[in-house]
């Protein structure tokens, strides 16, 4: 160091440094989570954040964490850059649809074991001992295979399962951007 | 209009131009979507994508889309307040590990409702014909049957389901930024 100043990166400077044409001193911000073989990656967070937000939000940060918050940035990044208008939003409303998919066919699948099960348990009482429960499962109880009749079993109460994340914002509220 | 100055909203400034401390002239592009009333949202924004880069989203889609880009925008800026780290990343992370749970225990529930198949379709073989497939469900292929002795089915191949979105980022990986 002479003068006082920074040492600067003897080797080749970070993608930051290069896309910002300025020197990249030894303790640059951006050096270590923006290799200069990776340039796209600074270029997508410099134009959603801006080069003085990303080195604030990564200094914000233990050290130890600035790597996984420096690859957030770029997938957020890269997000908004697909989906200018829902961004990384649009992915969430995707994925929570799923979620919902999935959950409804869940609990159809449910519905149809359960009834399968009460079957069993209806043919116990005649069939003989050898031709039910074959594989020792347990039987039903009487008020879920009757609810069942009526197709209005609830199987979060039956059986506790994934439920759905409840997305909120600031104020708790649940945005459907998408429909 | 006087001296080609652009007119000035004549009631309160937005929460931009309150926070900016700035005159919110006529044609601001953040008075129609930050309301004095909600402060909250732009100071979010702002903190984490700064003004001018909010300006330039927003005027980069089309009119009728803007409102949807700035609460998206606010849900993010949101996101990265709260989780320094992930941001919405980590709402992603969070919601395609809820999926991969529910596709496990779909796929679980799957296996157990083709083995009461299967025994419901033995039992047919020994019993008459009033004992069994009472709700008339059709038989099971001999074939699945036996798969599922070995615990070996694939449900995906059996019955298409909702299958979990590949969460690519620009390079066409997946990042599991959470364990």
């Amino acid at each position: 160091m002479v003068g006082g100043q920074k040492p600067l990166n003897t080797s080749t400077p970070c993608a930051a440094c290069k896309l910002l044409r300025r020197r990249c001193a030894q303790e640059c911000p951006f050096s270590p989570y923006f290799s200069p073989h990776e340039p796209q990656k600074f270029a997508s967070v410099h134009k959603i954040f801006g080069a003085s937000n990303v080195s604030k939000m990564l200094m914000e940060v233990p050290e130890s964490q600035r790597s996984d918050t420096a690859n957030s940035l770029v997938y957020e990044a890269n997000a908004r850059l697909r989906d200018p208008v829902y961004g990384s939003m649009g992915v969430i409303s995707t994925l929570q649809h799923q979620i919902q998919s999935l959950q409804s066919e869940l609990n159809v699948v449910r519905a149809e074991l359960v009834r399968y099960r009460c079957n069993q348990d209806q043919n116990a009482v005649t069939a003989t001992p050898s031709m039910v429960n074959l594989r020792g499962y347990p039987p039903v109880s009487s008020s879920i295979c009757s609810q069942t009749a009526s197709e209005s079993v609830d199987f979060a109460a039956v059986s506790p399962s994934t439920t759905l994340t409840n997305m909120s914002d600031n104020k708790g509220t649940i945005r459907p951007w998408k429909s």
